[in-house]
């Protein structure tokens, strides 16, 4: 028996990639090792590699300039191995603040050169995306967070900007149809919509790179991890298998345009039930509404407790908003069934009767 | 069927480790999730990594004022999060130069401060420990890698030093018995003897901490993690959770003690047939030599080969050396059984009986 994993990441996985990769751990490919057990440079592991990576390259349609990289850390690390890599000490990056994950990257970049906060909408607790903002051809480049968990809002739109564009993409990518070749560095942790906790894919330009004086440690300096193929050290193994099961599963679903679909589908079902229902309100200005975190709280916030209990009895997981925003997060990642949707919608409906 | 798995690393791990975790990876703890699909900050995975943590501090007795830290990104990131923490840039750091690693965490540590290289085996491509150095009692600390697995040796006796002492013990850490608490900073890549790859474990005297005027980013700060109760960001969950199994297993078999007396016993085994077989010999100086990784050549290298194909029908795996020694090595971490040194044993006296 399944739940109706609304977490907001680690989150749902399709259930064909928990199959396959359950009984890999016990035997991989008929090599009588576990998953877990084979050398990461042995052809049974650079396949899965190799495959991951072209994966990667081939749903996002990446330009020949990008490298795809596998790394360990986290988006959190990227936050500094971007800055550490792109801007010098006298240099000036501009970032749109839309959030918690803006601050953290904006916090790690101060300590490597200028930051222009270009934009934010942290009057208004962050429920819109900002529009109006000049980024000055000077500039390194423009830092954006593409979707924000937090807070449910999502870039509808690219900014159009003459410097480089990079985007922290760690829980939208692949969830619609986006030209990834309008930035050049990309990276996201990979537990929300391409596999599990324990690994965060880079896709850099790499006409960007090697363009700092500053000295980088060895492990942080994206050219070492391009030259070797990512795998300057042990990889994290089982995370790379999962994310190549999960890109497999989604190029088998017909990719990132199948998933905007979806996602779309899934989203408007949910929007649609916050604006009719009079309980629930949505907290984001519409047009910046994200497809991939539903917030919304409720009118009469001493019911939250009750309709949140309710729900657990519909086996629903994992709607309880964030603290900063209160109230209830839905977050419908490309692994997400479009029944489970309909099974929180059917609450809401079901508690707004008995309540009327 | 399995093999018998002798890789370097990744290697070999408890089936009841692997057959757990795989049914975790269905539905973990009856949560009606997987392991992967579970949220780090939820009760389910907060015990986790609670164990995992504890069994470490229980496992190697560490005292109160170490914190046990899992962190992202292999040993090589310790390289240089070691020295970013603890040295000044005009202090100096003493490091043992034992081979490959060493030499990687000696060319981090010179990035933030200088480097005195206490001692060395080079110039006799690494094949015994160092025994006759001086440490300053000014250097900030003295950092050693505990067994070498490229070569095949390990350290019998900790330096006595009146510095603080740093260990790499990636390949051998609880694999036998040791006072731990001689350190000051330990760490280890979880893949050989505590886990699968995909997450370092740091035990870190909280006093040692904080001591450097250098701006360290975010993640990269001991201090942090220990605030953070080793969830600064999202944790590789699955390798942690993997590390509590092994960890559990462990402590079930009778900790560091009893892994003693089997890996002894294993490299007892297979040492002796090395020394007493004629078409076979050892590389390391043999007060010196591993418990872990068995280094071993032939005097007609000509046969190389010829052994090798000979292993693998009976499904020996991972036997073949590391390019720098050459020959085979033989790993012989926590997990693998002694049965499968035995079964290796039988190989070497067969071939040498069909050789003579």
């Amino acid at each position: 028996m399944k739940v109706h994993n609304f977490n907001a990441g680690p989150s749902v996985l399709p259930n064909e990639v928990l199959y396959k990769a359950s009984k890999a751990l016990i035997d991989f490919e008929g090599s009588g090792m576990s998953i877990l057990e084979i050398g990461h440079r042995t052809p049974l592991f650079q396949a899965v590699m190799d495959e991951a990576r072209n994966l990667v390259r081939e749903l996002m349609q990446l330009e020949d300039d990008f490298e795809v990289l596998y790394l360990h850390g986290g988006a959190t690390q990227q936050f500094l191995q971007v800055p550490m890599n792109l801007l010098e000490n006298d240099g000036t990056a501009s970032y749109i603040d839309t959030g918690v994950w803006s601050n953290k990257a904006i916090k790690e970049a101060k300590q490597f050169g200028f930051v222009d906060v270009a934009g934010s909408s942290k009057e208004s607790n962050y429920n819109y995306i900002p529009k109006q903002f000049n980024v000055s051809p000077k500039s390194t480049y423009l830092h954006i967070t593409t979707n924000n968990t937090i807070y449910g809002t999502q870039w509808q739109q690219l900014p159009e900007v003459d410097v480089p564009l990079v985007g922290d993409m760690s829980s939208d990518i692949l969830s619609r149809q986006m030209d990834f070749n309008k930035f050049s560095l990309i990276y996201a942790g990979v537990q929300k919509n391409m596999g599990a906790a324990g690994v965060t894919m880079v896709a850099v330009r790499k006409s960007i790179l090697g363009k700092v004086t500053r000295k980088i440690p060895t492990i942080l300096d994206y050219r070492n991890h391009v030259e070797n193929g990512s795998m300057l050290n042990t990889p994290p193994v089982f995370s790379i298998y999962i994310s190549m099961l999960t890109l497999r599963w989604l190029r088998d679903q017909g990719g990132a345009a199948a998933m905007e679909k979806l996602n779309e589908k899934k989203a408007a079902l949910l929007y649609d039930e916050i604006d009719q229902n009079p309980l629930f309100r949505g907290t984001v200005a519409k047009e910046d509404r994200s497809r991939m975190n539903v917030c919304f709280i409720m009118d009469k916030p001493e019911l939250e407790d009750e309709f949140l209990k309710f729900t657990k009895k519909e086996d629903i997981v994992g709607i309880k908003g964030h603290r900063s925003v209160g109230g209830f997060r839905a977050s419908l990642y490309n692994a997400l069934p479009y029944e489970s949707v309909e099974v929180l919608v059917e609450a809401m409906k079901y508690f707004s009767l008995k309540k009327a």
